[in-house]
């Protein structure tokens, strides 16, 4: 059985999605290739010794200069914030080892193709975390269309709808600073979007957006970790520099209209990751927070007993679905990153690139600054133009 | 085209959705005879006036022994309250009147067995007033069922929840009073549950309940009307003569299992009038609340795609869909009425009796006295006993 | 008790809808003014007498001039096809009668306008037909909004999708061809949208679209009524001239941003006339095919029960529910013109104009004619350039 | 850092579950005392080696005797098929070990009593895998009622519904054989009902049930695990000796009224494990088709917003939330393992009884049986009697 040794940087939110995953891929997939949990690396040296331990890595560091130039890594997983993406990438590519990036690829366009040049020329595999792709329910879908079973499709629409900053008073954590997370809603939730959209419909020709950032000012944080923070009513404030919600709506290549949305300003939403996609035979609904579930309708259902079904992706009949339990016992959020491991681990193994990898990442990117775009120049702009 | 003349004894909550459905059906179903609003009788002079000019009836009075035996009525709808129903129904009969019963038919079976025969001997058309048979969603069950979709039953649980007597300060309207109502949740909501149960599975062969009456004593109602009513805290209390909740099991004839329960004691529900069908085939499932909509499950559908749809029963492919809107368009509670009195005005038309007549609500009756016998003497009890 | 005299001209889908509102109004609303069912109109003799007899009017005929001028009509109720509505309606408002026109005032902002000075400068009440309005449940999301409960908006989207033209074979019925109805989607189904968005958040402020034609050619009918129409596969065809859907998105003058959809594509939708708004203490959510419910979020919830409830707006506590059944029963589609007509029958009675008048009528067609700029031009168009 | 040794036996469906939990604790649960997996154990050798080096155990075997004699063990996992945890049970109390067993506890009201009394004289800690109740959202249900914030409960219904043996195909796998099992639907489903009731509501007072076994014979099959099984058509036929299906009726020492049905003739229900509770202050809903929700409501809310809200028990405020993933971010089946076993840790360490514990499966055993004896007796049962 051949071994896959990782090398991490990050240990926070995702690097414990990622560490979970490791962990759990011998045991529900036992015949794929093996990750070995070799080092973690991060900044804060008592941090990391924690999370090694905790997560049940073999070492840690705090220099991931050293990390990728370790002969026992053969796979870099990169999920430190998203401006320190770039640098390592490259860095891995360039000492030969395989690359596992968290999305956004890069903060720019410019930057994430110049990643995506490297790992080619480099020769090495590279993955990029749209881990949405891999909920069984998200696949059936994928299914249903591939086979022809929803038609032509007319339209596709979108949205990512969170909550955790609606007040006011939610502290200005890095997430909101354009500098280090590269925009906000757009390029953390709507990239999701993207990406489903490529994945399931195919590739935009066009697009125009609109921006807002209804909370200008926030204040400083005092300590920050994932998605929540601490802050209080007397601190100082800073500028948040990033967008609160970015819609846009788009062509496909195939004639299909596309509408996507994404927010942090939805209350009630904690984690609406959700699109509807209507063809000439049928339409399929997903929503995140029933990730288990896919509703899907067709055309040519008896005339009395038309409706939207509700499928439970735990049949034997979905995607990665035997690995777990019986139907009807579900699966949760990292179980996404799980699947997504899964995928890594055979193209490794296989010898052949990873789906969706950086060329995946690319083309998000480039839909992101598209609308980004379109956005400043009030117009609509091709996908082409970038 | 026909007509048929009425004659109606009550005038508040039922009196007016009756009303309202003779109203109605000359406009949407107008090849079925004709109902015409003769006249409208109750106690209250003043009320019963008030209600012929709203509802429009052409007279009105306060004696229906002189109603029923007008020369130009030719059917008499009783809906007043339920211990006037026998004595008004054999006076009518007598009379060579076609009768309409709001259900329960009477306080017993005895006298709802004297119902029957009167008016079988009378040689008049006969109906008891099931109206839920009549939303097009569950007529769509019954067909689902009758075509064989759902295969051979298993189970048929129901349940009917209401919450408008959860405040212990509500008063002791008529229908909490044993001497009027005949009982309470039993009579009133668990009647409909075994009444679909006959309409869609067949008969009942032994059942056994269970009852509560949790609050015991109210206060003293000042006035009162349909479901609603004003009292206060300092009225002089009065005891609650009638079951807060009963619920039962029941067998059969051909086999499935059966779980009733009705109870005005679950807050949230103002009005769930639903129930669940398990067959080798298929099951459905019903919930008046959405009452346009069936959620129907095939075995046969393929693999990765099984799952309850929610039909919305509004497509032409639906029973009495094609008198109302186009599909998506809902219809309300009120439209059961107008169907149940369509079926009335055929079967009268057609010179046939109507479905449900008073041989349903003697069935109901006779379920609902062995249920009260299995409660009493904390036993199992045959239908075939009573 | 004063009463409206009403003549109408149109006999149809919407005909049938105002027809059964003017019938159900006296019963169910007593207090208010009665209207009298004096005359309908329509161009097939036979058409309109038959409707004349199973809707109740008192009189019918085939002149609709003839119709305005006559001495004892208060109210001109106008739903014949769209392209009529504005010749009517100047003549109406010349005569000095009230003027009731169903949605979409006209085929143009200009004639729109040109109908909306006729009817002020001859002092007349005027109403245009937006009856989704008068869903209880959303006027709830109104009460909600200007009670300050759901805080500032941030987000309005809305959609409205139906699948009644999917079919290709699916005829050319006038809904589909611009000289006659105007546009299709866009004017038919978001219009609806756009006066929502007026109703509950206030103006917008610029605008950008897209559309789409996605079946270009259909069969010529044979015949057609409504929403429902006969073909054949070897008819000859003609060209689709409306739109098969239509997006855009917006800013409100509040500063809250919209997302706008509309599509006859949305194979599973029947009616799906849905929004939701997102403010920064609550939101709130509607689907048409589930007209009775809204879902309502508060921030301000406890901690540990935070969620949408499924608030069913039956209760005394909402909107016109009192007229109606207990709570829990619920009502349909044709309510809201029922409620609709309540709102006209109220302020012509005070001498007050009805909301939505000729004047939202006028700022629906503003805003979807700067939409069709925008499409055109392929930019953000202001409101306020139109 | 404390740590707890285990030695298991059994290795299929639960076993993976167990394996799992005492994997993932440590990483998520870093501050309870540590689970060590020292020993599997099963009567396959070649199944169980395969186990132990997937699951990751350091060491197996085929003996259990020896296992429970080990010195290096401290905590004896138990779940072989049902028909084998008393033997184990006791002998492994005997040996001092704590030991945690999956439900049911035995076969018999008489063994599980043993069971506990074995235990309690050894003074060792026991648990019984009731893992339902450690679904945050029930764990939300159990606080609102412990905080009286539904006040005094009046219903509990509750069903666990499956549709796996639907075929008549499906082989007589071990789970359909009284002699392994048990019982069929009652002692597997209506087990995990039962002991929801008691956690929820409380002790049980009297009971009576119905039964029914739907499908007579099966296919013997050729091989079996888990849920699953192959059987063929054409081979030979025995037996189904457990019930299908299971209902019944009871009273809480509370006052409050069950209701329960478990089957596994229920198409469209993979794991309808689901509940209500009805009270004075409001109700919940539970289903774990979708397990991180809880249905909530509450008399007290504004008279215009009362309804359900959809509790997503994903927050900081829920239960074991903190240490998964950000709000709305869902957990899955198996989470309900991973809590059991920090309960037990903690108890372990804390030198207290887990709970739930040998004396809650033995009072669900007790319920169990007086349902059956009220099925054979025909009559009520009160739970004292046994």
């Amino acid at each position: 059985m051949k071994q896959v040794r990782v090398g991490m940087i990050g240990y926070k939110f995702m690097g414990k999605a990622h560490s979970h995953a490791y962990r759990d891929v011998p045991m529900f997939f036992p015949k794929v290739a093996k990750p070995v949990m070799k080092a973690i690396c991060g900044r804060s040296a008592e941090g990391v010794r924690q999370a090694a331990e905790q997560f049940g890595w073999e070492s840690w560091g705090t220099d991931w200069r050293e990390l990728v130039q370790r002969d026992d890594i053969d796979l870099i997983d990169i999920n430190a914030p998203s401006d320190a993406h770039k640098e390592i990438a490259l860095a891995a590519a360039a000492a030969g080892k395989h690359v596992f990036c968290e999305k956004p690829l890069a903060l720019t366009l410019a930057d994430s193709r110049e990643m995506l040049q490297a790992a080619e020329a480099a020769g090495v595999k590279h993955m990029v975390g749209f881990n949405y792709r891999f909920a069984p329910a998200v696949q059936l879908a994928k299914k249903l269309i591939e086979e022809g079973r929803l038609g032509q499709i007319y339209h596709f629409r979108a949205w990512f709808l969170q909550d955790w900053i609606v007040d006011p008073q939610f502290p200005l954590v890095w997430r909101l600073q354009k500098e280090i997370a590269g925009s906000g809603s757009h390029g953390d939730l709507g990239a999701h979007l993207i990406d489903l959209a490529h994945f399931l419909i195919g590739n935009l020709t066009e697009v125009i957006g609109m921006s807002e950032t209804f909370i200008k000012e926030r204040p400083l944080p005092s300590s920050m970790t994932g998605l929540s923070a601490k802050g209080s009513g007397d601190a100082a404030k800073g500028p948040v520099t990033v967008d609160d919600a970015t819609l846009f709506m788009a062509r496909f290549e195939s004639g299909a209209l596309g509408s996507f949305e994404a927010t942090r300003f939805a209350p009630g939403h904690r984690c609406t990751n959700a699109f509807e996609i209507n063809g000439s035979k049928g339409s399929v609904k997903f929503d995140f927070e029933r990730m288990n579930e896919l509703q899907v309708y067709f055309t040519g259902d008896a005339d009395d007993v038309q409706g939207f079904r509700r499928v439970l992706a735990t049949d034997p009949a979905h995607a990665y679905a035997d690995a777990w339990w019986p139907p009807g016992h579900t699966i949760g959020y990292e179980h996404t990153f799980i699947h997504e491991t899964v995928e890594l681990m055979q193209a490794i193994e296989e010898g052949r690139q990873p789906v969706p990898n950086f060329a995946d990442g690319v083309k998000c990117q480039q839909v992101l600054e598209a609308v980004d775009w379109s956005i400043e120049q009030r117009r609509w702009v091709r996908i082409e133009e970038l």
